[in-house]
């Protein structure tokens, strides 16, 4: 079968071995995968992976130990966790010491025709959500827990970065019924930002047209956006990393301690709620599709991907 | 009168004039003072102070307009916010952007014969705690505002730093009844905070001794203190970051969103609450004296404190 394997320059092959279900697990056939930045740093070496990239998807189950999936239009957690560590037992499989985190930490990812998943991670897709949305279940599930980590309240959300992280947050945000205010450097991107309803201002104008703010959320995924959450935050705010800034990053975080700020990074997320909001209409990420290829084209998508400002790029099994 | 004024070798000034008192301020007669790291670091050119030194004091009330005050021993919150402010409305003057803060920022500080501070600062200090505990009242205060910044439990917490700080944030920890873990480089203070109720952990054991935790509080004051609190804080974990680490740091900020983290950072505290853990007799922070000068060898006395492993080094107006 066919498979993309991580590559500085990502590989296809045509002759990767069928995958092969491990008990509990459910073998899934791909039918659309999201290139997400995480994938591009994957391809360049970031926590050493080798393997099948990929871990935003929407596929179908062929088969599964529960007869009620075989068929279904499924996404997923990507995180498996070991089942018998203190953190799953306490029902936190997202930080398991020993887990594998599809396409990502230990375990092939969705980029080929078939792969296997638990069961356990499968949360199945409703008719009435297409599989354009669907497939951004996982980032918007990511986007999602944010506000698992910020105050209650009608503070507005500052999201920092136009990209297609920042749009997902503010997205997940407004969809969740709070006010998003998203910062960028590209017009055009911020006039996406307000069509989703999120309030779009130019990082250039931020003096003029922005105070300080209680909650600002990173989702540039550069040293210098951690820089500037710093700074925008007022005192006692909370800053939310949601990108990890591979490797070492020169930062003043003096700020953070004058200030009195909570700075708390922020992973992956519930995967049900993600599919819940997409049902109810509440949040619409598919103006975020910049591109799409076939699994023949992977390696042109992360090309694509890779051109900086791109937003989602998709990788679909047949057309 | 005499002052010692910042500079990069302290000076001490002995025509200095003497203070004059604006409404609201009493006039306070120093009897010792305290030298702390941000009084090295400012006299280095920290934020860019110049005037007259030291923000942990005892003194003696000559002058105020509340006549209860006069001739009572006070320490005082270093924080004077401006009144007027939405913060201050709030009742936060730490965080009154147009706060001074004494011998810090737009406000002389406490190392002269005397010096002027806002009456509502002042905190008397009980005839039970003497004036070598009283002095640490204001660093007791910070150390004890970690517990505001921490998740309630039984969960010890480790302070990483074996010196002044972290030696006093152990005090303020054991003395609320909470367990504490220092970890540090010098066996000898280790001792000392096993004296004082904390279990002590040469950080090249830090391997075998101890396993990652859900509370980590950063006051080595280094970059590299940063970077073990965010490794050895448990996934989901609490981070307090206690030092203001001069200019930018390199930092891999990675685990803090990989595991989760919490990371908040942690200044000023109630100067009341550490009068009364003092006068109530659960911390005892004279241990940590290492040596006396009179306000006459003040250069002397910052020559002795910035010896690196140097504990606290008071400055007494007379002996």
């Amino acid at each position: 079968m066919r498979a993309l394997l991580c590559a500085r320059e990502p590989r296809l092959l045509r002759e990767h071995p069928e995958p092969l279900e491990r008990p509990g697990e459910a073998l899934v056939q791909l039918r659309l995968a999201g290139i997400c930045h995480t994938d591009l740093e994957l391809s360049r070496g970031y926590l050493g992976f080798t393997g099948v990239l990929g871990h935003e998807f929407v596929g179908e189950v062929l088969r599964a130990s529960d007869p009620g999936l075989v068929g279904r239009r499924v996404v997923a957690d990507i995180n498996a966790g070991c089942g018998r560590c203190a953190a799953c037992a306490a029902g936190d499989a997202h930080h398991c010491p020993a887990r594998t985190v599809l396409g990502i930490v230990g375990r092939d990812g969705a980029m080929a025709d078939r792969f296997t998943i638990p069961e356990a991670c499968l949360v199945p897709v409703p008719d009435s959500v297409s599989d354009d949305a669907a497939v951004f279940a996982e980032p918007l599930a990511a986007a999602l827990h944010v506000l698992d980590d910020v105050p209650a309240g009608d503070d507005p959300v500052v999201v920092l970065g136009d990209g297609k992280l920042g749009q997902l947050v503010a997205r997940a945000v407004i969809g969740s019924g709070r006010a998003a205010v998203v910062v960028g450097h590209h017009a055009a991107k911020l006039s996406l930002a307000r069509a989703a309803g999120a309030r779009g201002v130019l990082e250039a104008d931020l003096g003029t047209e922005l105070d300080e703010s209680p909650i600002v959320v990173e989702a540039t995924g550069r040293a210098a956006g951690i820089a500037l959450a710093l700074r925008l935050a007022r005192p006692r705010g909370t800053v939310v990393l949601k990108t990890t800034v591979a490797g070492a990053t020169t930062v003043d975080l003096s700020p953070a301690v004058i200030n009195e700020l909570r700075v708390v990074g922020s992973r992956c997320g519930d995967l049900a709620r993600a599919i819940e909001l997409l049902a109810a209409g509440h949040a619409d990420p598919t103006a975020l599709i910049e591109a799409r290829y076939t699994l023949d084209d992977a390696p042109a998508a992360f090309r694509r991907a890779a051109e900086p400002g791109t937003l989602k790029v998709l990788i679909e099994r047949t057309r």
